[in-house]
């Protein structure tokens, strides 16, 4: 359609969407002209500005690679990655522990019985020992369930980054039992920066945002029959919650962790203070799937 | 902000822009992430859309090379381009004559006297003998002012993509004189396809749009005292108007082509038919610039 002057533009490209095929395209196309347009009209972008905007696209493209997604890294900068992931999961009133996958999951982790450790090779940091449980929306156990557990070092490195660990240091698959429990000792997990060498660090730097994810346990739980869902489990007491670079940390997804000194631990060999942590993990009946494996989980060493 | 809920989710993003140092980047970026999750919200996107929707943005900024600029074509497809054009220049009562930059201006256009020729090399198609006039947004003259011309051949190639012409074919550099007018005889511009070998084909094709531009003449005035602006030219007759690819077809800037048969032209070396067009492009008052040369205008042969 010919453009006659700005009011009328958004109509005159919206006419041109009439032909497409599919419904959902349609929707879709629909609502990103209309908010695009918004968004421009609202705060009057100058040419300027739109030409530093188009840059920031090229660069956010420019800079994913198989091993760092800029582009992802971005949404959950701007809050989207969490807000796509409330929206597919669950119900306000029975939400399940979906939360963001992030770019660290390897295929292939090692199978390991309920109560082994994943520490393969000496790690920092005090013991840890974890008691999931995983159970519907119903409150029911879920037996039999695979759940993929990994997180990063102290020094905020997962092994697939860093020469210094056994490869799957800090990983490891386990089964939920007969009543829905699965078990497995660590060490208490540390937070972390993320990248901040291109567009999303501008932004975090513009904002007086600092880059920081606090310390957070990964579970990726598969069940046939139920929607798989990767899950992320924040310690209470890391002063970074309030303030996740990634807006990860959903309320109910923060764990206490429950230090004991002079206490005997699970495992006899431990003397220094050590911590546990109980957790339930929600899942829903639907589409059960696995990751795509990124390539990042290719170890570089 | 730790998030509680979809609902308060946007409010937890926002929070984090309050320490944002220049208000108008707070200003932008709030108002860029309420528009993003509305436009999540409404259409419920789903967790693979989002995944695809991140995968176009990188594709956008890895295709975008100094002489391939997918993600402007991605703007100009959504109708972005204009719509911010539209807004920087002049007001709805009275705009100037600025429209798209596109890709393929080059710096250094050779100096011409008006009324010559900005043919170079033989290039097929109808003689056009073009009279431009330069005008403020009051009507009055703006003498002086330096006026690059440059438009595609009827193959649909700038002669910097196509070997077979001469360099600076199509291309010429002219300067209005006291009644604001300038002149260049040429050949009547055709249309041409945008590139579809990345994601802005697969929108056209998911919308049954097709890539073509309708045909035009470009023109970059620039006078110290006056915005600079970049201008195209469209024809009247050409069957695409209504379904530019780009939206760049703003109704004033249409021209009429006057199409003379056994009329003496200019020049009395044409005997075939020929095409006159007279113009008036309308600037305002405000800063003068130059384009910043895009690696894509150095000549590829």
């Amino acid at each position: 359609m010919i453009i006659q002057d700005e009011d009328q533009l958004t109509a005159a490209v919206l006419a041109e969407t009439e032909r497409a095929g599919d419904p959902r395209v349609r929707e879709i196309v629909r609502a990103l002209v209309r908010h695009l347009h918004d968004f421009a009209r609202e705060v009057r972008l100058t040419e300027k500005e739109f030409d530093a905007s188009l840059d920031i696209v090229t660069r956010l493209g420019r800079l994913t690679t198989p091993s760092h997604n800029e582009v992802r890294l971005m949404a959950g900068s701007l809050g989207l990655s969490t807000l796509v992931s409330l929206m597919n999961n669950g119900t306000e009133d029975s939400p399940t522990s979906a939360n963001l996958l992030g770019p660290f999951w390897r295929q292939g982790s090692p199978r390991m019985d309920n109560g082994e450790s994943i520490v393969r090779s000496p790690t920092e940091g005090p013991p840890l020992f974890f008691t999931g449980r995983i159970v519907d929306t119903e409150g029911n156990a879920v037996a039999g369930a695979e759940v993929d557990v990994w997180h990063a070092s102290p020094a905020g490195l997962y092994e697939n980054q860093d020469p210094e660990q056994a490869e799957w240091n800090l990983r490891g698959k386990f089964f939920s039992d007969a009543e829905g429990v699965f078990a497995f000792r660590s060490i208490k997990p540390s937070g972390y920066p993320i990248p901040t060498d291109g567009p999303v660090g501008d932004l975090l730097a513009a904002l007086k945002r600092h880059p920081f994810r606090p310390a957070h346990l990964h579970a990726l739980i598969y069940k046939p029959g139920y929607k798989t869902i990767a899950s992320q489990l924040y310690s209470h007491d890391d002063p970074i919650l309030e303030t996740d670079a990634q807006f990860g940390v959903v309320q109910r997804l923060i764990g206490t962790y429950e230090r004991h000194e002079n206490e005997p631990a699970p495992d006899p060999d431990v003397t220094e203070p050590w911590y546990s942590l109980e957790f339930t993990f929600v899942v829903e009946p639907g589409e059960a799937w696995l990751p795509t494996p990124p390539v990042s989980a290719q170890r570089s060493h």
